[in-house]
């Protein structure tokens, strides 16, 4: 399972019951926390999210509207006694900001914090079921977008064909990850006779804060759900590129060269006060967007 | 007028759609923020006060819970195109760390920011009708609470009766500040026989986050609104000391032994869903208290 909880969808200045920009996504067992916007542990609280799940955290860019919220939402962890460790990527000034502010503070954390500064594109977690890379996207200032990917489940073993070709217990973890086997009669056994095909695998890209940037195309290729920004609708694309942000037309540009299966649209500009506009303008061009929601989950 | 609104009523934790610290503190035409949680850009907004009119802001300490949504404030206000000067008042090390922030997403503000280090009590700020001034309270590190007074206003000079005694326009601002005056004709007029009194000057002080502590008797006499932290209530005194908090019967004694007018009692800790046994704990020593409420104004 991959699903993206939207908790803020809203650019810089908080407007119209919009938030800054935060996600959480979730990579079967594992719930991770992508940005993080003043108010984003109002925002988790509001939608019942188990905080204590959250045991990554990965920071952007250092615009205050994507991580102005984590200085209290780390500091809320501690008050309510966690004690896991946790893990922060992020752009590495922010760990002389975070550790300024504890100083002040006279405060110390009950866990411990991890601090893993971006620096170059590259895998960052790795699990047994999911990793997790970072890639540069086109900002005003240094930016990192986020693909979060399972890894190839394991095929499933039918027991009972395993027996009936006499394979023994031994040889599973082979047939498991495709490989064919000899049975105790010395018989090759076709790995697709005993076994069945596992499910692709899910696979989510979060391209953050970016100008409209064509090198995005093969980083975030055949993803399931990729999420580009939409500041402005498409007749701001000067604006856009002035700022560093992106349009309607151009995300749904880069949804359709990648061939994503899904784009979500969101980081829209204080000025608009509704947002079909953005899904409608987005559709003309790539059918399946969505809008970026607050409090709804999209799942590829 | 002076007039309090409450913006944030809790303590670290938001919980219960409380929020942390913020208040704002009107003095006739001057608006000042005191304290600035997270989510306080998000109230201001809630409360519809006009962001613009705020010139000053004053933050107690660097507990998170008092100052997390400063930076994102004063970020919108340069977003809103602000022009007009902000000062900010708070303890020194906010200065590098508003710095690395500005630094690190690259960014300026459109107008002045003028940062002054609360470094002694005494006077703050100045202007023709009210003064502020801080104090020290005693926290876990260094905070202060701040005291707003109107300034003495001028008597009101009656038109007919200085007229009727020949008093010269020349002699009416010695008359507005309560001396006699030689008329025309070379007599000596008493002032109270052509001018009215001056209201009294009201005032507030806040108190900020602080332990029990008597010296603060002396630095709040007689205040009209005193606000006080209750962060438990009675039965958790020996918590409240070990936090350097304080509760609802050691801020009615306070306010008591100061004589204030009024008692304003907040930053209630997230373990307590409903208030009402704040008010009646300290209303037992203190009538007139109130529970500072998100969105309430209290006048002096």
């Amino acid at each position: 399972m991959l699903g993206v909880t939207i908790l803020g969808n809203n650019s810089a200045l908080p407007a119209f019951d919009r938030h800054p920009t935060s996600q959480l996504v979730t990579v079967d067992d594992q719930v991770f926390l992508v940005d993080c916007g003043e108010g984003s542990q109002v925002q988790l609280a509001k939608y019942k999210i188990r905080w204590s799940r959250i045991n990554h955290i990965f920071i952007s860019h250092l615009h205050g509207d994507h991580y102005f919220g984590l200085p209290g939402f780390i500091h809320s962890m501690g008050l309510l006694n966690r004690e896991n460790d946790l893990h922060l990527f992020a752009p590495a000034p922010l760990q002389n900001i975070l550790n300024l502010q504890f100083c002040a503070a006279g405060s110390t954390l009950p866990y411990t914090l991890h601090f893993h500064p971006l620096e170059q594109e590259g895998e960052l977690v790795r699990t047994d079921r999911c990793r997790v890379s970072c890639f540069a996207t086109k900002h005003r200032i240094p930016c990192w977008g986020f693909k979060f990917e399972q890894i190839r489940a394991p095929r499933k073993i039918n027991p009972l064909k395993a027996r009936n070709h006499k394979l023994a217990s031994s040889v599973f973890d082979r047939l498991k990850w495709g490989e064919d086997a000899i049975n105790e009669e010395g018989q090759l056994i076709n790995n697709e006779s005993v076994t069945e095909a596992a499910p692709k695998p899910k696979s989510y890209a979060y391209c953050a804060d970016t100008i409209y940037d064509e090198t995005l195309v093969e980083k975030v290729q055949a993803v399931d759900i990729l999420y580009h920004e939409t500041t402005y609708l498409k007749d701001l694309a000067d604006r856009a590129a002035l700022r560093f942000h992106a349009t309607t037309a151009q995300a749904a540009a880069i949804a359709l060269k990648a061939g994503a299966g899904k784009l979500l649209i969101g980081h829209f500009s204080s000025k608009y006060d509704r947002l079909d506009a953005f899904q409608q303008e987005a559709r003309e061009i790539f059918p399946n967007t969505e809008l970026a929601l607050e409090g709804a989950t999209y799942f590829a």
